[in-house]
């Protein structure tokens, strides 16, 4: 009964999209493998456009666009990797992820929020306006860091 | 000039969309840990539909739906990490990544290609159909990974 409610509040939680198929099964270093898996993918995404942002890389509104809509993908995936059968895996994430899990929503939500907010602006031709939208999404990395992440 | 070669072919081979910006800054041993990054995910977003073409997992046309989209972002992801430089990273990934180029490039488009029938299966209602879509997937993992990846 308890695995029914954690799905269920997964389901909840995740929104309409989720993936709990098979999600009891999963191991939890798996599941951590899995969640800092589409943390680096972010990284790899994400990386050029904060070059960009920064004026550190030429602006290429191609790559904005294309890796703002792989990142919309990858934005969903680290969530339900961090399930409470992870707490004693060892990796960077604090215990504040599990005791406030509700400003640990938030934060994913606002990085969500920021990476649809790109995807609109790559898909318009305002150079500025998406270059804030990159700093937007940076800026909820970074929140979401500080508070639930170990000091690198 | 190398460089640029290289850039240029890369771009050829990803097609209109592709990350060139500050590829050629990569590290090698980054680049072998974003693509295993993304194998990582195609299994966890794969794996359950496995499952449920063997039988094993109950059938969820929601869940197929869902993953299905997300492997379409992460069967993109790969192919770029898989750069000459990284050919003396320890990896599983086999020689003939690189000295059987074409062969791995039809591969990737094979695989690619089965994912873009499964998200086309999963968007109308005939289970029997998807199933095989995503046995067909399946197939072209195991296509590239006999060919190019150590056995495991």
């Amino acid at each position: 009964m308890k695995m029914k409610l954690l799905l269920a509040g997964l389901a909840l939680a995740l929104g309409s999209g989720y993936t709990l198929t098979a999600f009891s099964q999963v191991k939890p270093d798996v599941l951590v493998k899995q969640r800092q898996a589409a943390m680096t993918l972010q990284g790899k995404y994400f990386g050029p456009m904060g070059g960009m942002a920064a004026g550190k890389v030429p602006y290429r509104a191609d790559v904005v666009t294309y890796n703002a809509s792989l990142l919309d993908a990858l934005s969903r995936m680290p969530w339900d990797g961090f399930a409470e059968s992870t707490k004693d895996v060892k990796s960077a994430a604090l215990p504040a992820i599990w005791s406030e899990s509700a400003k640990f929503k938030q934060a994913q939500d606002s990085f969500q929020d920021a990476v649809q907010a790109l995807i609109k602006a790559s898909k318009g031709s305002d150079e500025a306006a998406t270059k804030a939208a990159i700093g937007g999404v940076g800026k909820t990395c970074g929140g979401c860091h500080q508070n639930f992440r170990q000091k690198q």
